[in-house]
């Protein structure tokens, strides 16, 4: 396992060097000579100016401001490499931005931003936002993120989207749609236990709450133990991290004490997205839940517990964040379709109710007859899912009158399909064509 | 002409709306199947992040920020158009951006900034420095440009460029080193004439100096006549525009008093950047000139005198800012050169030197037996221009010390061609392949 993340990471570093990066910016437009200049650039340009000048939202329509976003990071919590800075952070947000493209025909490029504070973070997003479509905040270290996200939502007129928060929050919501469906158990009725208490986790119970889910049986388990409304640190929490505090008052209605062991008591769900294992989560302690478990591990790159022990310890249902078991919990089955679907009505932001319309979509796109313990959740490799998830936010969207260009259903879908499938032909015909080079033998 | 200008218009806001945008960002690196993300992302990216924590110069070498630029602007005086604000300027950086690909091979992408200050602006710029490989400053008012230009080149270690001020002093020297050679006369020796003291003439006036003009024999013409060290208004000018304090200070040497009829008493050149004409430059003025008198006349869309009228006072050579006459003083023969140059050595910045080393190449370029009153400037159509100039500038950067990745001139020279010819081969192949569609009929 080691041998081949290594081997991963030494392709990668050579092919890094090879190509010098992974993005380019092209003309989508024609140029047949440089006369074709006196349409894109001055003289005529200044007309096109002008329009926007009586009515700025016709940016949205007469530049590709409707299908750029800006991945942005400080760099203060990349992957599994901690507080690495903005320089080390840029090789993950281009690896971002080309997910982006590929599965959601989303022009986005990197921004690695030198910041401080969250304030100054939050200053220099926002007054970028005349030339963007969307923002999609990555890789920014906790409770800062919470800021962070909250400011620029609440100030900015255009999606703002936190993955590691909202974009890892619904893709579990929606593995865990479809393994109460194999289990036959009610979303309002399980006890969920969150192991891990970082913008993952944090972000998944507020969105459990929305789904439905009794937040009262929630327990949200930390280095420090099961989270309750009396525990030591609450002032603490209340001052340095008041999303987790308030949690801390709404979770865990019975106040149970102690760790993850007394927590997982009974407890029909785990949801673990905290550090690498194995040995974080033990067989008897799974042993210790409800029937018919079901055991999220999503720790990278090792899961808090290889799936065969859970299996061994009874758990029905096992997903991980890994590629190479079953049931991989990926954040790139929902942001590349939420901002394609945001963007095609030119939301003006991405509501709570676009999420979860996003999770039932992934959800439901696993057709009943295929649903199983081995898989509860689309693999990337279906593309026309991000189509249907990016249609059923774009719905939504329109359903709460945060569209500027209302589309129907059946014309998101329509418009989403063409946009991610040109710009996979794009790819692959400069493939085709050598233009981009083949991948060197590399040792 | 007039009707001309509103096709052209007409044109480009039909376009704008059918194609939605001139730009988009895509894959440079091969994606065969979705096994490939595990070397553009997780877990193979971690290797390229932790090379780069360990040295950050290493982000030029290891991701696409080498050859990636933005375009800023706060949209404050955009083209003829003035204030028009962030949001209306973006089809203009788009177009700009379109440029440096197309002619330089240059990954650039707009960036439109709320900013109401200098200081604001410059720090958010300040702040994206991790991600970028350079800045190209764009229709900023002045004297705001030159504060922020200064701060940026000052603070930040990578190229910054501020074209209205850079590019067009850049060209506009290129064109005059040419026109000197015609008329036999010696930089050192004309007395030149700036009309207009805006970003253009002000940086022009300190490139000529560099470019062994004399100073002290320019005179700067604005609104309120010619500048002199003892104006009325140049306390005012301490403390508003320093730029222009000191050249008021520097230049003028015999204190010549009035307005552009009597500084153009016996000058050899005029250099108009000022206003939109016919009418701003009268031919008794250009006949007040000594012999063989050089007038450029780069007002647009209109330049200050028709260039009929200036040859029938007796201008020997004349230059305007527009294509459908001869002797086009256009920026575009500049920017995309100058940064690839700059990019190909990974330059620490863009010195005088090497804006001085992009003009004399600009006007080397025309051959001897080629060079005529007619043409003393090349046009956009030779592509080739742009590898001589983008050779010269990098390896001016190397001779100075500039330079984070030193190549002789003929390094330089391959690899410029190379990048051009790439990007220019890219948006022809996917012309031909209709990704790009044609341009419809509109009318």
């Amino acid at each position: 396992m080691a041998e081949e993340y290594d081997r991963h990471g030494r392709l990668a570093v050579s092919l890094a060097s090879f190509y010098g990066g992974k993005l380019e910016i092209i003309p989508k437009i024609p140029v047949r000579s440089l006369e074709d200049f006196s349409v894109w650039y001055t003289p005529g340009v200044a007309a096109v100016c002008r329009a926007i000048k009586e009515k700025p939202e016709l940016s949205l329509h007469y530049t590709g401001r409707w299908n750029t976003i800006a991945v942005v990071t400080n760099g203060t919590r990349v992957l599994g490499l901690g507080n690495i800075g903005p320089e080390a952070a840029l090789p993950v947000m281009e690896g971002k931005s080309l997910i982006f493209k590929y599965l959601g025909g989303v022009d986005a490029f990197p921004l690695c931003i030198n910041a401080d504070t969250p304030e100054k973070f939050v200053e220099v997003v926002k007054a970028l936002e005349p030339g963007l479509g969307g923002v999609n905040l990555e890789d920014i270290s906790s409770p800062d993120c919470f800021k962070i996200l909250d400011a620029l939502r609440e100030s900015m007129e255009i999606p703002v989207w936190h993955d590691d928060q909202l974009g890892t929050a619904s893709v579990t919501l929606a593995a865990l749609i479809n393994s109460l469906k194999i289990v036959g158990k009610k979303m309002d009725a399980v006890r969920i236990v969150l192991l891990g208490a970082g913008a993952a986790n944090i972000a998944t119970a507020r969105l459990l709450e929305k789904a439905g889910a009794d937040l009262g049986k929630i327990l949200l388990v930390d280095s420090r133990g099961i989270l309750h409304a009396e525990r030591y640190d609450m002032d603490e929490l209340m001052l340095r991290n008041p999303w987790k505090y308030e949690l801390g008052l709404r979770t865990n209605r019975d106040r149970v004490e102690g760790g993850l062991p007394e927590a997982l008591k009974g407890a029909d769900v785990l949801i673990a997205a905290s550090q690498p294992g194995p040995g974080v989560v033990r067989k008897e302690w799974v042993r210790g839940m409800a029937e018919d478990p079901i055991v999220f591990l999503l720790a990278n790159p090792v899961p808090e517990m290889w799936p065969s022990e859970a299996k061994e310890a009874g758990a029905r249902i096992v997903a991980t964040g890994r590629s190479d078991f079953p049931n991989q919990v990926n954040n790139s089955l929902i942001f590349p379709a939420v901002f394609r679907g945001a963007l095609d009505v030119r939301a003006r932001r991405i509501s709570d109710g676009m999420v979860l319309a996003a999770s039932n979509a992934l959800a439901d796109y696993v057709a009943p007859e295929r649903l199983s313990e081995e898989y509860i959740i689309p693999t990337m490799d279906d593309w026309e899912v991000y189509v249907f998830v990016a249609a059923a936010v774009a719905e939504q969207a329109c359903r709460e009158g945060l569209a500027r260009n209302p589309l129907s259903y059946d014309e998101a879908f329509v418009r989403a399909r063409k946009t991610i499938e040109r710009s996979r032909k794009i790819l692959h015909s400069l493939m085709a064509e050598k233009i981009i080079k083949p991948i060197p033998k590399v040792d």
